[in-house]
C-alpha cells in the first residue's frame, strides 16, 4: 500500500482496501451459502476461501463497470472457478436468493466494521495515554487562554482531560453504530422474495409440518446469516435507508473532530515563542528539506490535516442518503462506497498518528507555571473582580501569584472525568 | 418571520428564531441567579422575565459585535434595567460566576432543544400517517425499481415501511440526542474559578461543618442549574468539546435524509408517466404563474431543496468542532451558532412539510397494479430463474400474472416494520 | 436588520436581503413590462415603483409557499393593486412572457450584483490598505514560519504582499464573474414560447416588411431587458444550466479564503507570546463578559468565522447545480436562493470586517527584529547551509546576526505584487 | 490500477496517479537543476530520468511520512542512486534552493494538468456529440417538464443545446484555470533566499557587470523553469494563497456539475414509463445479478455518483486555503494533495463515461411526439392563455395539435448555442 499523496496511509494497513471488501465480500457469499445449505435449501455448501484474491482484484475493479458494481463479474469467476474444480452445485447456488446490493452493502459493513474496530482499539490506547498525562498533571497550573488571548489559570491535567471527553464521546458513539451494523438484505427489490422462493420450493415435501412459512423462513435465513458475519438483523431492508452507513460516517467525524482538537491544541502550545508542549522526539521526525535544525509537529499536522478533510465526506454519505429513491438508488448508493472507505482509512491512519502522539507528549510544566506567573494580573483579574463582588478586602492579594483558590474546580471536574474514562475502560477492555 | 427565499420558514414559528434565543439566554441568567440564591451565594434573586424582549433583538444583535458574542450587551442592558428598578443586588450578582459561553451554549442549547421537541413531534405525527399506509397498502402490489428500471414485484405497504424505517431510526437518534442535551459551564477559562471563589467567600463563616468544598459546591450549583433548565451535567466543559452540537447537526440531517429520500420517492412516482401516488391536492396549492392547469408537487419540492441543503450546514459544525483550540476557539465556536440554527429552523419547516404531505398522500394502487402486469414477464423473470434453478417445471407459469409469492417476505417485513412503529409511538406517547 | 448569532450582520445593510431581492424583482418586472412596451407587444408600461413593499415581505413569502417561489403571490398582488388604481392594461400585461423562474432568478442575480459591487468596493479598499502596510513594511524583517516553527528570515511586507495577493486574485474572479451575470429567461420551459406568440401576434398587421422574425424579436425583447438591468446575455436559458450562481458562489468563497487567511495569520500573530501585530484597538471592542482587561481580537475572529461556515455553501450551489433536472428542478432550484443570500451577506459582513482589520493593524516591526535575532542561529542555518554548498567560507558567518541577504529576493517579489495592485487598482478607481 | 470501489476508475489511467505524480516531481527537480546549470549557478545538471520510479513509490509513500511529505525521502534516494552512478556534483546540487512545498505543489500541478487537459479533451469529444445531437433534433418536439410535470412543448435539440451550454461553459472556465496554472517557487519561507544566496554567490566574480541583481535572477531562475515546465509564472509565491488550486477544483466541479446534470436528465427520460431516450446498448452492459434481463443506465449512474461526491472535494480545498496560516500551513497544505487528486481522477472517470453515452445516446423522437401530443390541452394552454391576453379568437385551436408556433424561440436559441460551440471547437481543434 502507501499513498504518497497521504503520508501516513500504510498505517491503515489491509483495512478498508480493495483487498479486505474483496474479502468481505466472499464471506458474505460464504455465509448465505452456509445459510442456505443449513436450512435445507441448497444441496450443499463449500469452501469459498482462497477462490479469489488480490490477485483477481484488479480484473474485477475493470469488470465492476459494465455492471456497476463488482458482484457481478465476483460472483460469475467464483462459479466459474467452482465449476473448474468440479463443484457444479456450489456453483449453481452461489449467490441464489440475493442480489449485488445486498453483498455490497454487507461486505462494506464487514469492512467498515474491521476498521471501526482497529479505531475503537486505538482510541483505548488514547485514552489511557490521556488518563496517565491528567494524572500526572492535574496540578500542573497554565494559562487558560480564550480567543488566543490570555484568560485564567487552569491546569493542563483539566486540558487532557477536556481532550479525553472527546476521546469518550466520539468512542462512545462508534461503539454504538459499529456494534449495531446491520447485515444487508432484500434481494433484487427488498422482498426477499427470490430466497423466499427457494425456501418454499426446496420445502415441498420436505418440510416439518410445524415449520415457519417461507417469508419468516427467508427471514431466518438473513437472521442466521447475520450471526455468522457478526453483524446485527435490522428491522428492514436498508437498500434505500441508508442511516447504518450516515451514522457511521458521523461516529468517525467525531473521532476525527476529538483528534483534530487535539492536535489544534498541541501545535499552538507547542509554537515555540509558547514552547508549553512538544511533539514526542524521534529520529529523522519533523525533518525539513532545507533547513537541517528544524523539528516539526508532524503528527499533529498529519492529524490536523485528516480533520479538516473529513468533515465533507460524512456530509456526502448524508447527501447520498437523501438522494435516495426507488429500491435502488441511482448513483446515490455508488458514491457512498469510496467515500465510506476513504473516510475509514483515514479514520485509521488519524488514529494511529494520535495515540503516537499522546503517548510521547513532551509537556513543560515548568514552562507552563513562568508564564503564568509572568502574565500575573491579568490572569487574576477575575479573582479581584469576584471579591470585590463579595467585598472581600483586595489587601491580601498578590496580583502576580496564582494561588491554588485560582485554579477553582478543575481538580473536582477532572475526578468526574477520571471515573468517567476508568468506567469506560474497564468495559471495553 | 417569513423568508421570501425559503418559502414555508414561517411553519418554523418562533422556533430557534433570535427572539426564542434571546429569550433562552435570559432562562439562563434566571436559573443561574435563582442557584447562586438558592445556595446561598447570592444574596438575592429577582424575576427576569419581561427585562428584555424582541424589541431589544436588534440593539442587542448590533452591540454583540464589538466583544463577539451578544452576551455582554444583553448582561449590561439587564443590569442596567435593574438598577433602573431598584434591584442594585440582582444588578450586581446578575451573571457572575458564568462567562459568556456558558450563555450562549446554554441558551442555544435551550433553543435547538426546543426546536428539537417539535421536530419530535411531527415524526410521531409522520409515523402514524405511514403505519396507516402501511397498513392500507401493504396488499397493493407495484412495481419495485431499481437504478430506474422495473426489477421485481413489491407492496407499497413495504415501501412506506422503508419510509417508516428511516423516519424511526432518524427520531430515535434525535430523542436520543436531544435528552442529553448538556448545560454549559466552566466560566472565563473551564475551571468554574469565579463561581468556586463565589462559593468559597460567601461561605466564610457561614456554611455548615459538613458543606462539601467549594469546588463541589460550585459543581452542585451548575447540576442544580441544569435541573432548572431541564438540562444533563455533562462531565466536563464542552466549550472546546463540541460533540453536543454535532450530535444535534447529524440527527437533525438524519432526519432531513429520511424526508427527503421521501420526496424523492413521491417525486418519481408522482411524474405523470408513472402517476402511481401523488401530493395531497388543495386549492392554490401546486399553481404556475404562467401555466393555469399545473399542479405541481410543491411539498416534495420543497423538503427535497431543504434535504439537498442540510448536509453542509452539519458539517460545518464538525469543521467548527475539530478547529476548536484553547479554552474557547478564535471563529470556529462563532461559526456554529448560525449554522445550528439554521439547521433547526429548516429541519422545523421540512418536518412540517414532510407531515402533510404524508397525512394526505394520494396513492393509486389500481394504477400500480396494472403497470405491474404491464410489466409482466420483465419483473417475473426472477421467479422463473429460481424455479429453474431448483429444477421446477415452468410450465405452470404465467410471465404476465403477478402471484401473491412474487411478493416474497414483503408482508413479514411490514409485520417487523410495524410492530417497531408501534412500540416506538407508545413509548413516545 | 441585525442577527443575534452572526454578529456584525447589520454591516451588510438591506444588501441581499428580502427587501433588495423583492425589489428586484419588482425591477424585472418593470424592465419587462417597458420592453413589451417598447417593442410595440404591450399597448402600455406603468410605474410599479411602490407598488409593492417591505410591508408585504411576510405576506408574499407566507403565499409563496403555495406555489413553491414567490412570483406567483407577487404578480398576483401587483396585479391586484394595478387594477386597484384603474391600471386594467398594465395589471393585464403584467409578468406576459415570463415565468416564475425568470423573475426570482433575474431578482437574485441582481440582488447577488449589488452585493458583489459592495464586496469589490470593499476589496479596493482593502487592497489600498495592504498596499500601505507592504509600503511601510517592505523592510520590516520577521521570522518566517513553517509548520508553526521559526523557518527563515522574511519581511512583514512580503507577508502582506501574500495577503494581498489572495485578495487581488480573490477580487479578479468576483469581478469577472460579477459582470458576467446573466439575464434568466426562458419562460415556461425554456423556449420564450409565450414571448415568442406575443410578439408575433401583436404584429399581425402592424409589424414593418423588414422585422426580424418573432422568435429573433422575442430574444431581442431580452437582450433590450438585460441592458435595461444592466445584465449580460447568455446565449442559452440558464434554468437548468446553473454556472452563473456556481461561479458566483465559488468566487465568493474565493474571497472568503483571502480574509480567513489574513485572520488566521492575524490571530497567530497576535497570540500574547508572539505579539508581532494586533487588531485595531477601539473603546468597547475585544472585551469580556467577565475578564476587564481582556482585548480580544474580535475583528479576525469573526472573518474566520465567516470563512469556516462559506466553503459549504458554495459546495450546496454545486450539488444543486447538477442535480439539475427536466426544464425546471425538482428542489435543487429551490435549494439554491437562501444558500446564496447566505454566502452574500455573510461575505458582506466579512468583507467589512477585513477592511476595518487591515485598515487600523498594528503592526510592531522592533518586537519582530528582536524575535528574530533572538532566534538567531536557527533561522540562518540555511544561509550557512548553502555557503558550504558554494564551497563560500563560513568564518565570516554571524549567525545571530540577519543580514539583509538573508531576505532574498523578498523586496523583489514586493515589487512585483505593488505593481500589479496598483494596476489593479487603477482599473477599478 | 482499478478500484473495487469506485468502478470505472481505470479510464483514469496512470493520470493524476502516484506515479504521475512523482515523475511531475521528478521533472521539477530536473528542470530547477538544468535552470541552475543554466544560469551558471550549479556546475553541472544531469539526466534525472529513471533515477526513481514506480518501484520506489511504496517506500518513499512510507518514508513520507516522518517529514510529513515525500520530498525529503526523495531527494535523499535520489542524492544516494546520483552518487553511487559517480554523479556527485548533481547529487550536491539536486533541489538546492527549492524547498518541499516548491516541489510537491509545482509536482501537484503538473499532475493536475495533465489530467485537466486530458479532460478538455473529453469535453471537446462532448461537444461534437452534443453538437450532432442538437443538429439532428432540433425539430424533434417532446414535452417540457418543470417540477417533474408536463409544462410546454419544447425540442430535444433544444435540450441538448442546454446540456451542450453546461459542457462549453466549464470548458471555458477548465481551459482558463489550466493555463494559469502557476509553478510554485518560493524556498524555505516564500523570499527566495537560498536560491538568491547561491545566485549572489556563484556569481562572485564571474557575473557580467550588467546582470540583473542576484534577486532578480533568482526570479529569473523561476521563470526559465516554468517556461521548461509549461507553467505560468505567479506575481507572488503562492504557498499560502492556494487560489491556484481552488480555481481548479471548483472548475473541476464545474466540470462535473455538467456531467450530471445530463446524467439525471438521462435518467429521468430513461425510465421505462417515460422512455424517450436511452443509455447506449452494449453486451453486458447494465446487466444484473439476479434479474437476467435488465438494462441498467450503468453510466448515467456512475456519472451521478461522481457528480454527487464531488462538490464537498472542492470545498475542502477551500476550508484549506481559508485556514493557510504562517508561511506553510500545518494541516492546511496537507489535506489538499489526495483531495484534488482524487477530484481530478474522479473528473477523469466521469468525463470519459459521459463522452461514452453522449456519442452513443439512444434518442426517440417519435416517442417524445406521442407523449406531446398525448399530453395535449394541458401543454398547449400556454398558448391560449396568450392568445386570450392579445384578444386573438381561440377558435381555430386545437389543443392536441402541437404546432411549430408552440415551440417558440427553441430553434432560434439553437442556433445561437450551436455557434458558440462550432467557435469553440475551431479554438480548441
Amino acid at each position: 500500500m502507501g499513498d504518497l499523496l497521504w503520508p501516513g496511509d500504510e498505517r491503515a494497513g489491509d483495512l478498508a482496501s480493495d483487498d479486505a471488501f474483496l474479502a468481505a465480500m466472499v464471506r458474505v457469499e460464504q455465509a448465505w451459502l452456509d445459510a442456505l445449505h443449513g436450512a435445507g435449501v441448497a444441496p450443499t455448501s463449500t469452501d469459498l476461501l482462497g477462490l479469489v484474491g488480490l490477485a483477481d482484484a484488479d480484473a474485477l475493479a475493470s469488470a465492476a463497470e459494465a455492471g456497476g458494481n463488482p458482484v457481478i463479474p465476483l460472483v460469475r469467476t467464483m462459479r466459474e472457478r467452482l465449476s473448474e474444480r468440479g463443484d457444479e452445485q456450489a456453483a449453481r447456488w452461489l449467490h441464489r436468493g440475493l442480489t449485488s446490493q445486498d453483498v455490497v452493502d454487507t461486505g462494506l459493513v464487514l469492512a467498515l466494521g474491521d476498521a471501526a474496530d482497529a479505531v475503537l482499539d486505538e482510541m483505548a490506547a488514547q485514552a489511557r495515554a490521556l488518563l496517565g498525562l491528567v494524572e500526572r498533571h492535574r496540578a500542573s497550573a497554565m494559562t487558560a487562554r480564550t480567543l488566543t488571548q490570555h484568560a485564567v489559570p487552569t491546569t493542563f491535567g483539566l486540558l487532557a482531560a477536556t481532550w479525553l471527553t472527546g476521546v469518550l464521546d466520539a468512542a462512545d458513539d462508534l461503539r454504538r453504530v459499529r456494534s449495531a451494523l446491520p447485515i444487508a438484505f432484500g434481494g433484487a427489490g427488498g422482498t426477499m422474495s427470490a430466497a423466499t422462493t427457494l425456501v418454499r420450493d426446496a420445502a415441498v415435501g420436505a418440510r416439518p409440518v410445524h415449520a415457519p412459512p417461507a417469508d419468516r423462513a427467508a427471514l431466518e435465513l438473513v437472521a442466521r446469516c447475520a450471526r455468522a458475519l457478526g453483524l446485527a438483523v435490522p428491522t428492514a431492508p436498508w437498500h434505500v435507508v441508508r442511516s447504518p452507513l450516515t451514522r457511521l460516517g458521523d461516529a468517525l467525524v467525531t473521532c476525527s473532530d476529538a483528534w483534530g482538537h487535539i492536535a489544534s491544541d498541541v501545535l499552538a502550545l507547542g509554537r515555540p515563542e509558547i514552547g508549553e508542549v512538544a511533539e514526542p522526539a524521534a529520529d529523522g521526525k519533523g525533518g525539513s528539506s532545507t533547513m537541517p535544525n528544524k523539528r516539526n509537529p508532524v503528527l499533529s499536522v498529519l492529524i490536523r490535516r485528516a480533520a479538516i478533510a473529513a468533515p465533507p465526506l460524512a456530509s456526502t454519505l448524508h447527501t447520498a442518503a437523501t438522494l435516495a429513491v426507488d429500491q435502488r438508488s441511482d448513483g446515490a448508493w455508488h458514491a457512498e462506497w469510496g467515500t465510506a472507505r476513504t473516510l475509514a482509512r483515514r479514520a485509521l491512519v488519524a488514529a494511529s498518528h494520535t495515540t503516537e502522539l499522546l503517548a510521547g507528549l513532551e509537556v513543560d510544566p515548568r514552562r507552563m507555571r513562568e508564564r503564568l506567573e509572568g502574565v500575573g494580573a491579568e490572569v487574576t483579574a477575575e479573582r479581584r473582580s469576584m471579591a470585590a463582588l463579595v467585598g472581600n478586602a483586595p489587601a491580601a492579594d498578590s496580583p502576580d501569584l496564582i494561588l491554588p483558590d485560582d485554579l477553582g474546580a478543575a481538580d473536582a471536574i477532572v475526578d468526574v472525568v477520571l471515573a468517567r474514562a476508568r468506567t469506560s475502560l474497564e468495559i471495553t477492555g
